[in-house]
């Protein structure tokens, strides 16, 4: 156990499977990794690695220049460092909060480091934790730019590419929550047209290898719209709303005929006659951004 | 204009923008192509590529020994072949069903062809017309296999590959309500988004790059989940549902909290919620395809 601080030194708050992931790419990147948990037990093949142990989280935070934060959400990270011991010993250290959670949490907690005289950046981690201390991993980060530089080298010990989104501390965060949005909307339309598939005889296995052939469409897809709506431009000859709200309402009848729960896309799809009650039928589909943000 | 029938002739009816596409690919494969429109006026082009025109869908089906209609759906292929003039000039002719439409359907219109002794296949086009005479088409068939063999030649013409599912002629269109399903979901997850990207001040630029990352991992997911979902295996310590859940409330929040409708979110959510609420909460996400069709 040490108390003794080092720039080439950093704690890791949670050993959750991310909090685990980023601890275990700190040690092998060579860099002092203290490590603590709320629950003990979690720590000890991280400390047979070479992982200090500490037994509070104010000792933890005080080993350290930095502190990484990755726990389930921001009321655990306040539960752990809004303690006045916790504040105390963070008190002209840095805190870097990779716990996922809402851009107005993220600016909240800046408000309380910027009060408390801690370093404060916010952070997202967009990939799985077997990316972690790999080329895969994708981590954005946001808060004061000169703070991000400062911490570069610790942040590249984590492997993957890092981005710096811009001053607003909350921007890590506001991408965060779209991209999950894209992803786990399409995960729930994968699971619901695997049960649609299944309910008229093909299996997941039958179905999976035109499944990947939607997916890889997608992304250049998403390249594409991304300047119209941009621009508010929508026009689509080729494949309009109505064209898309009559394959969902193919998909409606038919999950529902199979007494299957067609609720998300049903969803999409007033969205989508909504667009079209509006004059923008012959719109592509991209204009229900508008619908649902009329800014 | 010729009433002449050949093997290596092929009718068109339906001259939108696939089948226009369709029509193209034939005529740059040196197949005779025979055209017909509802609406006059779209096969102008076609006749200067070589087409022939016909003046009604008898005498077009009647041109060719195989006919393909590609119409928005089977209510319009309906009301184009389901006259006695036209069924009884499709009498020991092939009529090739490119229609996107649903299973029962497909099933209902292969009845009444046997009724008339109309040679039926039935398929879809899973791709955008661009690919059309491309390698990059994509085209699922079903119906009788040694009908689909024999017009397989005349399918090639429309480049791209071919992949014929089976006997039961609804499963090209259960396959495509299921892709569509997966398409049209990931779409909608994208529009809403970037709606909240904007919200937070982030343009869709900005996010593409990032979304395009998510939208390249999802492939390899949808493989790694079919198998599990045909075994009914969803254990997953990394990612179990209860984090999913987690990740979908915060988009939520974050979404009302702009007044950003967030319904698909919600729909999906609460499918999520009632897979935790029967024990399923360290499972993987794609238990949901249980909750959606307890087969």
């Amino acid at each position: 156990m040490t108390s003794h601080t080092e720039q080439s030194a950093v704690t890791v708050l949670g050993l959750g499977p991310m909090g685990r992931a980023l601890a275990g790419a700190f040690l092998d990147a060579g860099v002092r990794t203290t490590v603590w948990n709320r629950t003990p037990g979690k720590e000890q093949d991280l400390v047979e690695r070479g992982a200090v142990s500490a037994r509070s989280p104010e000792e933890a935070v005080g080993a350290s220049s930095a502190t990484v934060v990755c726990v389930v959400n921001y009321d655990a990270v306040d539960a752990i460092v809004r303690r006045d011991v916790v504040t105390d010993a963070l008190h002209g250290r840095t805190l870097v909060n990779l716990t996922a959670d809402t851009p107005d949490r993220a600016r909240d907690t800046a408000g309380w480091a910027a009060g408390h005289g801690i370093a404060y950046l916010d952070g997202a981690i967009m990939t799985p934790t077997t990316t972690i201390g790999t080329p895969a991993g994708v981590f954005l980060h946001s808060g004061p730019e000169r703070l991000y530089r400062e911490h570069r080298p610790m942040l590249d010990a984590l492997g993957g590419t890092h981005t710096h989104l811009g001053e607003d501390v909350g921007r890590a965060a506001a991408y965060d929550i779209a991209l999950l949005d894209i992803f786990w909307t399409a995960m729930a339309g994968y699971a619901h047209a695997l049960a649609v598939a299944r309910a008229e005889g093909v299996t997941a296995r039958e179905l999976a290898p035109f499944a990947q052939g939607i997916g890889t469409i997608l992304p250049p897809l998403f390249d594409q719209a991304a300047e119209d709506v941009d621009n508010g431009r929508f026009s689509d000859d080729i494949n309009p709303i109505t064209s898309a709200v009559s394959s969902m309402a193919h998909i409606v009848h038919l999950s529902e005929a199979h007494g299957i729960d067609a609720g998300v896309m049903r969803a999409a799809e007033g969205l989508a006659r909504r667009a079209i009650g509006r004059g923008h039928g012959t719109d592509g589909f991209l204009r229900i951004t508008d619908i649902l943000n009329p800014l």
